[in-house]
């Protein structure tokens, strides 16, 4: 018997003369790229060059918008309404899905960034706005969310394919929930507890809490991270060590 | 015999809490609407209120991408290199392209704003990246420029529908250019003469220069302006003149 | 006896191609200028244009620090950390005492714009943040804050001569705090009920809340408004009604 | 005999999540910093870190304002009029100023950054804007512009003191001015080559160009930079080499 999973990386994220992360190898091991739309990172360039790097390296491509916000990164909490989550989402799914039309290629999912991303999984009206943005611009991208989360619930709602998100370098409370990064033991900084979550998931559709407790987790795909040293290390090595398992890497859209 | 005109005008210039323009009167008069795309004025707000303002008013949508340059409202010449313009001009068109998707509707033309539509009237190079921007995101989509500018020569080149673009309230020299907005005489503002002209273009393909002679002004599309009384006067009543001389107005698309 | 009392309004909110308000004819009414320092609003031609537009009427100048949130007008809540509140705070003060310096000109106070005046209101971190901002810039600046809230407090903390301020549009609760905007009775809208708060605020140091009952109110400063017709219809008769009840309207440091 | 020098370099042009260049290390072995104000580079957080690390190594603190383009970095020429080269001048001393005085030090020069210095190198009227900024904000003020442009004329004219700056890693033609970076020769790529440039120029009042002509170069400070690996490996050996040949480097404010 086989597993199959998606791993996908946020990248793109350099903006003019600045530079971040390792894109070009990061590319070599993942299957979906999340690539910044120029609200919280990255600009025309960089889009431009990103899209045509996922491409040579056969990785799927997702827009991953943000808030308006670069300075703090799309990090930082902003009260918006549901309305204005909407169109921030339509104006950055866009933007990207321009340079992915340009190149012939094809957009396969949406995954929001930072605060955005944990703004829509803890409140509907927003996720119902994000996922209404994705399903109004094209049925058939599918929206990536943290598994549980009001995000997934509002693909399902709206009627596209989600993909459930886990993480291998994040530990979980036993209601399911992300550890809070203010947390001493929320990261997973031990390469083989990472893989040994990453394998719980995949196979079991399980996640080993803090506390001890199996929680279900029922994940598609797995955010790895491109920036810090220690996820270099991870995102170099987790993806091979996983094929030694016999879990095989594949874009999303392929085993959705 | 009958003549068939479009009007275009650049609308969807407000910009958050700012209101710029009389959009909803100007839209009850023109054919086609060339709207902002965040850069040099627009915000996402204001585009997807002015897309779904225009489909109301059965006007033909554009993207009018600008410079990124809010502060200056893309009127200032910056030194961009052909990579950047088409950059940008992907990135713009695909914003206002989300929009216009969620809407079920369709993106008739793109009209470069500002000092942009300057660059290309006059740089080659620049006038090709604007033109291959398009022409990779749907070669369908028909480009406004400068009659008997380098724009339209790249439209052409490329493969691109174009409409040339004349203007009722801007006078021209015998050698078919704009006469500067720096000489006293560059704008035309009775209303009589305004007309006399676009009338003269429309039937003729003809323009009379300042210094009397008459020049071939081959356009499908004219401009009007919104912003400014005189304007605003003109927008309102040129329409009318014009059908009341037998000039149908009509979107460009239905016949070029 | 005599009366003495600030009247102060948020200025120099146009940016770029976009004007907002009504500056030149308020700064005929009022005695302190609260003038947008580029990131809620305001750029620096429009900064440049205010400071002196605001001398010449001799009205006092003060920094209305917002937000970086152009789009937003300022007036979203951010999650935004101490020293972030701190920063922006100096960066913004900084760029207009540049133009004062220049005109070889006086900086009477500071302000806190939109969302950011809400958040030190009732956050005391951040209303220290601010006051501490102020301060380490030139202490003789005054701090104008909500009458009753933290950031008075913290100015007083701190050293900072502060001037409390009430609101002639706005009612008030019995606890002494705003009725907030979204309740149907939160705008005062008749002139007469505006002006007959104003003089209890300033001769009897109370305000009728919406419960009838009087709560004390000390005030060194009034809020009014440009925006809006109704607004300016207020700003254009009150400052007269006001003199002619014989209550002075100076400039906050002469009295303070 | 002795002779003095003035280090500069470029600093404090990070942006919120983005890092660039060796600040920590640079400051250790210059004696002015040209800090970034926000404009092309740098943003309040970048700018009170900068400001406070220059005092902790005992380096001159300078505004550094650049265009406001910060994808671009500030390299792209603009077409701006004087007014608005003087308003954008003035708005990011001021907000420098505002950490300057916070912290209460002393803000010893103004440097303009990439395309504004090379626009007020060549453009008197540019270059008078930019000195009368600087003039009405503090005459006290020192203007660092390139050797012999219209910069340094125009700080003499209005009654500054200037800091004329010479390259220790470009060459100069034999009229004294630079090499354009177009051209291969532009850059000194080897250590004692540029060692030697800077002891001709220091010692001897003149520079070679590149014909092997003796052109006169009357320059207080030098400009070293901080980003790549070359420039950095020159700021860490070059300051070392000069004390060895008995240049003491020094403050420009200190001996001009």
């Amino acid at each position: 018997m086989t597993y199959t999973i998606d791993l996908n990386c946020d990248l793109g994220e350099s903006f003019g003369a600045y530079t971040l992360g390792h894109d070009a190898e990061i590319l070599q091991t993942i299957s979906s790229a999340n690539i910044a739309c120029g609200f919280h990172a990255g600009d025309p360039s960089i889009m431009h060059k990103t899209v045509k790097l996922a491409l040579e390296n056969d990785v799927a491509i997702g827009a991953h918008p943000g808030l308006q916000d670069l300075s703090g990164f799309g990090r930082r909490i902003m009260a918006l309404s549901p309305r204005e989550v909407y169109e921030l989402t339509v104006y950055q799914i866009g933007a990207l899905y321009g340079f992915v039309l340009a190149e012939g290629a094809v957009l396969q999912h949406v995954k929001p960034h930072g605060a955005l991303y944990n703004m829509c999984a803890q409140d509907a009206l927003l996720a119902d706005a994000v996922a209404e943005a994705i399903y109004k611009i094209n049925p058939e991208i599918i929206l990536f969310g943290l598994a549980n989360s009001q995000l997934i619930t509002a693909g399902e709602k709206i009627g596209l394919r989600t993909a459930s998100e886990a993480f291998l370098d994040r530990t979980y409370q036993s209601n399911g929930m992300l550890t809070n990064r203010t947390e001493t033991n929320a990261l997973i900084t031990d390469e083989k507890i990472a893989l040994q979550q990453v394998k719980e998931i995949v196979m079991l559709g399980k996640v080993t809490a803090i506390d001890g407790k199996k929680v279900p987790m029922n994940a598609q795909t797995i955010c790895i991270h491109g920036d810090g040293e220690r996820a270099r290390q991870f995102a170099k090595k987790i993806p091979t060590a996983l094929k030694n398992e016999g879990i095989a890497i594949q874009k999303v859209h392929t085993f959705l």
